[in-house]
């Protein structure tokens, strides 16, 4: 079986190493990989052999994670950020990666209105850099339960207002369906970040029945109450081609055999993405 | 010093069956209570009674705590909750309290959309009976990381389309800071809300930068990222004369000393609220 349009996030088998979940996707037909910065950096080769290993493997690698947290209570905090996007940004073009995903950023102590213009600020000073170096920018909106402190960009409406304020073509949307389910915008704006040609990259994995911890509890397709199908033909629709990627944060799937999980995940994919 | 304005939940202070606690909040200068089921229940002289209890003591009776869940996969099911939502009129009524929080209710394994149909149905099918009683019953859009199963009305612009649907006076809306602090909407939400004189009650407390629990951890007032002085400047300045009601669901809080709590409670609201 062949999972051409198949991607796996690195964190999603977190016990292997980068080499190994390389050659894990590959032997079971997967066509991408997004890698996380320390699944990169652990590679003793550096990152631009870590990006050539995983293309003799065969594999595509989607994206590198992840940039972002733009936002900070001093000028001085918020350039460390910048100054950090930039040096991801060249790591992202070292690797041969395309798309850096961004986790935003917020602030407890300032409102979100605030963390958000601190955003667009960032990432106004960080277009430049990106294009330069040929890798586009993903803006992820993540869940309003992380407002408090992961990203003051909580739908897909406020990032689009953030695309059409700075306004760069290297600028787009990253849809994970664990973060933006619940919005009952979400096929507009589906729809809309595809006319824009903003809609980067697209996630999958499933939001559980009452998770037991708000990060590292995220269920597999088919186990809880997300609609990935219909949720992945909204964006195949809008005229979305790219991969469809799985990235699962899971203290319960970590602690078992990868080599089984890898199975469970292709067999979920198969029953409950495609 | 007297809070006149300030009402606490009875489950804010669990450990204290429903005497203490309104012994405890009058001594304090409280002057409201809202009760949940569960407290009025255990009270030995019938709920009638309670009522009688609490007035008494000098409280004012602000809402009884909670119907709703009217969503379910077959109408049997959706019919039973209807007739649970009448029983507990007829108990706010005989309790003596003008108002019913609810909580909508969803239901993993149909869409949300579904499931505010259903909640819409259900509404209309208790309207008539909660006119009759003299009782209002406020919906209180809870947090998008409940729409699993708890309610698949996550916000205030949700909250007023039910209500423009099923169209009755004695239908409106608790906002409860908690839920919708994150939403970019709540303000012009929360004058739409007090223009079509809906906005029935209010709910205070604080949401701690990364909680330890999804449902348990909420912190109090000041501890956390909700700017609650400015939501409650909204709903004041939008022409609410109602309670600032204080509700907190907490193993860390219900574990120590209430009376030291209760303290903490009254302080925090001087100094984060009014």
């Amino acid at each position: 079986m062949s999972f051409e349009k198949l991607c796996l996030h690195t964190i999603t088998t977190k016990p292997w190493d980068l080499q190994t979940a390389v050659q894990k996707y590959s032997a079971a037909g997967i066509g991408g990989v997004s890698i996380w910065r320390d699944a990169a950096q652990g590679f003793s080769g550096g990152i631009k052999a870590a990006g050539e290993m995983t293309r003799s493997e065969g594999l595509e690698i989607v994206s590198y994670v992840r940039g972002g947290f733009f936002t900070g209570l001093d000028a001085a905090t918020r350039q460390v950020a910048i100054d950090e996007n930039k040096k991801l940004i060249d790591e992202a073009a070292e690797l041969g990666a395309p798309l850096i995903v961004l986790v935003c950023g917020a602030t407890p102590g300032q409102s979100l209105f605030t963390s958000r213009e601190q955003i667009a600020e960032g990432l106004a000073a960080v277009m430049p850099h990106a294009e330069a170096a040929g890798v586009k920018l993903g803006i992820e909106p993540l869940h309003p339960m992380y407002a408090d402190s992961r990203s003051a960009v909580s739908t897909m409406a406020q990032s689009n207002a953030l695309c059409d304020i700075v306004d760069h073509k290297n600028l787009g949307i990253t849809v994970d369906v664990f973060h933006v389910w619940w919005d009952d915008a979400l096929e507009a704006q589906i729809k809309l970040t595809a006319e824009k040609d903003r809609l980067f990259s697209f996630h999958l994995c499933d939001w559980k029945d009452q998770p037991e911890d708000m990060l590292n509890d995220r269920g597999l397709m088919g186990e809880g109450v997300i609609d990935n199908r219909g949720i992945r033909k909204m964006v195949v629709d809008a005229g979305f081609k790219g991969f469809d990627e799985v990235e699962i944060f899971s203290n319960r799937y970590w602690a078992m055999d990868q080599d089984e999980y890898l199975k469970m995940i292709t067999d979920a994919y198969q029953k409950h993405c495609i």
